[in-house]
């Protein structure tokens, strides 16, 4: 855990106001302008005019690209014009991935053109393909129990019965199947490897993402492929008899390029009271505009912001971070906590990180001493339909590590059961969001900025399991 | 209207047997046997099977190529292995148009890449393509209004506002923009054209179809857009300022190539009573696997002949067509009926190739002294949940010729709030068939043959306003 020194004699300074009685209504925002702001928030349009103008103006924005770079420059504006404070760019540097041509289909018996996409630093083919028999795998145990050597001069196919579920827990159970699935067809003599895309829509846009190559593992060319071109597969194997596929795949890295978070904040009155640090991710995957994934997470957290910049200053900073080259591998995210754990200052962290649908469930880490906070934060967004969970909050993955660390957490978790029929794919487009939705999201977010970052209790660091 | 010898002679000698008296049983299949066959196909797989093998072994089946000629070997060893008689091509030749590259993309302001599809019989670009600027129209009666000369050097943009509808009629309400906009765009000197998808779906995968170019106009490269992209592209245009797109699509034309009508029978007991002809169409764009389009027609149709079959010869021989080349201007159904008008025989004419959803409908169209068949065909789909409708039985694009012609026949209208979702685009594939609604058009079509093969009646021509 990483020292916070001003939230630690903070923390010590004010056990007495912090035991079970009520603090004095005068050092927290009145209840009646929480509610206000909250339910000014359900008419809010910052939201929507943010996520809209990211994704109608520069679209997709891999990270280390120029895209990504056009972004950073367009958010600059957009917060400078919204009247944050300290609106920066913190570069950072970062080995690019880039995608190239991408075409699989069916060669010989039952030939026919299937739809592909590269995962994330996916090897490459030659530029005219590869072409070999296709061995099936129902999942990735199956495919870990084949012989070492089996696969050999092979192209695997592996699968997975993934279903939408609301709190996104299917990610978890189907993901093996691209984080870790190219890497072991590899090790077994695998020349590529297409997965069933790890995704619950049934349309023909392959869903990508990373893939892991173990220590020592040379990367083969890693495919996603539609979940109709999957079931064809599947339905073409058991007919029994080879099939062979033809890949190509021409991905590749193009070297040490920039990418960067970008910071904005809302003063705060009282510097030692610690940083409320909240965000998204500014990157999206090359494929859509990255609406839910993630133009919805900066525009929430900057909507909600705004809002609370314009009732007056808060107690605490808030420090909004849209960061960078969240998808490669939460690059921005590790770059702020290994340049920032140690400046003190961030006695809080929340991201908003999985789509625009409504929030359902707010689950809140809190020292023992701060606990009230939670208690009201979920008192001022139960009207908006949102029950208190009792899962550790995590902060998502770029404020993850804060949390990990110790630090204070909410996490106002959205309804997932949509969200993996987009997530990755061509279709993470703005039509996806839906703006009653969003509106929900901005105004759970406006109580919840409303009620920590005006605390009047300390947020010190918490003694987590996970921390231990 | 063609002259049909063999039904006008039948339906001159039956006069007194079809007035408005019931017809005796014997003559009928006995009404507890047409239950008995239309409740057992709620439990047929022979459709499904026939759709999972065409999409699954051959896929996309674009008139002309060899994979059509594939589809037709394999639909007459399916109609062979199913019993059916008389299983033949008949061959015709056809100019055919394949697709190229297609790639499209904003380039300068608001920079990225954006998802097209060619329409049939469009232009080319050059290999490079064309870059221009973007001129947008809410609709073709917008474009109609431009000044001639006033796209000059400009890729035109079309767009239109459809629904999705229960009886498809969107689809004529939104179609003009693909049917005549890339036209309309190239008179008025228009470099190319893109419009918004004909269809209702919110997925990055453009809506491909033919394109009709007017006498004396230069096709131009005209494509379709997804529904995000053209609304994303729309979203730019209301920014104001110039807006540029490149584009390539390189589609060609490869020549006079082959297609043809593969036709199966079930022969029947009577031949001076005509013949039944239905079924639906083999060929497919060439974006999906054409499950909904046509895949499931050929399979419903020939599922319920087979049914027929099984019980033993009908009156009437049932012929099963699955025409060639529907999709790039009916030229499977006008080759079949410009050889076979004179031929006497088709008495009765249906067809399926709407989709797989389940029928809703039924709209038959009988000379007056056949209109009995009407009604008992009414109540025996009645309990499929099917209405008896009040509009001319068309009979579908493949076999309207006969219908306008005068020949008798039903439609068995299918919901079509789900079709224009998938219709012509890569989302056409057999994840869209639902089995049950499946079986219930299997169903439906079943008791439809078992009344109208074997109906007591004569089936002549119609006099119809469509064919005066």
């Amino acid at each position: 855990m990483a020292p916070m020194k001003t939230s630690l004699l903070a923390a010590a300074a004010l056990p007495l106001l912090t035991l079970s009685t009520p603090l004095p209504a005068l050092a927290q925002m009145a209840p009646a302008e929480v509610e206000r702001l909250r339910d000014a928030a359900l008419k809010d349009d910052i939201a929507w005019d943010i996520a809209e103008g990211l994704t109608t103006e520069i679209g997709p924005r891999l990270a280390g690209t120029e895209a990504e770079a056009r972004a950073r420059q367009w958010a600059v504006a957009k917060l400078k014009s919204l009247g944050f404070q300290n609106v920066r760019i913190e570069e950072f540097t970062m080995p690019t991935w880039v995608r190239g041509e991408e075409h699989a289909e069916i060669v010989g018996r039952f030939a026919q053109p299937m739809h592909v996409a590269a995962l994330g630093e996916s090897g490459a083919t030659p530029p005219e393909g590869i072409t070999a028999e296709v061995v099936g795998f129902e999942s990735v145990d199956a495919l870990r129990a084949a012989p070492a050597g089996s696969l050999k001069g092979k192209i695997a196919f592996i699968s997975h019965d993934m279903k939408p579920t609301q709190d996104g827990s299917g990610y978890g159970f189907a993901g093996p199947a691209r984080w870790v699935g190219p890497s072991i067809a590899a090790e077994k003599g695998a020349v590529a490897a297409v997965i069933r895309s790890v995704g619950t829509d049934y349309h023909r846009n392959p869903h990508t993402g990373g893939t892991n190559w173990a220590e020592g593992v040379k990367p083969i060319p890693a495919g996603a492929l539609s979940l109709p071109d999957a079931e064809n597969l599947a339905r073409m194997l058991e007919r029994g008899g080879p099939i062979t596929m033809k890949l190509v795949l021409t991905p590749k890295w193009i070297g040490e390029q920039t990418s960067g978070n970008v910071v904005a904040e809302v003063p705060g009155t009282d510097p030692d009271a610690g940083v409320v640090a909240i965000g998204g991710h500014l990157d999206s995957w090359d494929l859509a505009t990255g609406a839910f994934d993630n133009a919805a997470g900066v525009a929430i957290t900057a909507a909600a912001a705004k809002r609370i910049m314009e009732a007056g200053p808060p107690r605490r900073t808030i420090r909004l971070i849209w960061f960078g080259a969240e998808e490669v591998g939460v690059l921005g995210g590790s770059a702020y906590f290994e340049r920032h754990k140690n400046d003190g200052g961030v006695v809080f962290v929340s991201e908003s990180d999985f789509g625009a649908d409504r929030i359902w469930k707010m689950d809140c880490t809190m020292a023992e001493t701060a606990k009230a906070i939670c208690d009201r934060v979920a008192g001022y967004v139960a009207p908006l339909g949102i029950m208190k969970g009792r899962d550790p909050a995590g902060a998502g993955a770029d404020l993850g590590a804060w949390a990990r660390a110790g630090t204070a957490a909410i996490d106002l978790n959205q309804d997932g059961t949509r969200y993996f029929a987009f997530h990755h794919t061509p279709d993470d487009t703005l039509d996806k969001i839906d703006r009653e939705q969003l509106r929900q999201n901005v105004a759970a977010w406006t109580a919840m900025l409303a009620v920590v970052a005006n605390a009047p209790e300390a947020i010190g660091p918490v003694k987590r399991e996970a921390a231990q």
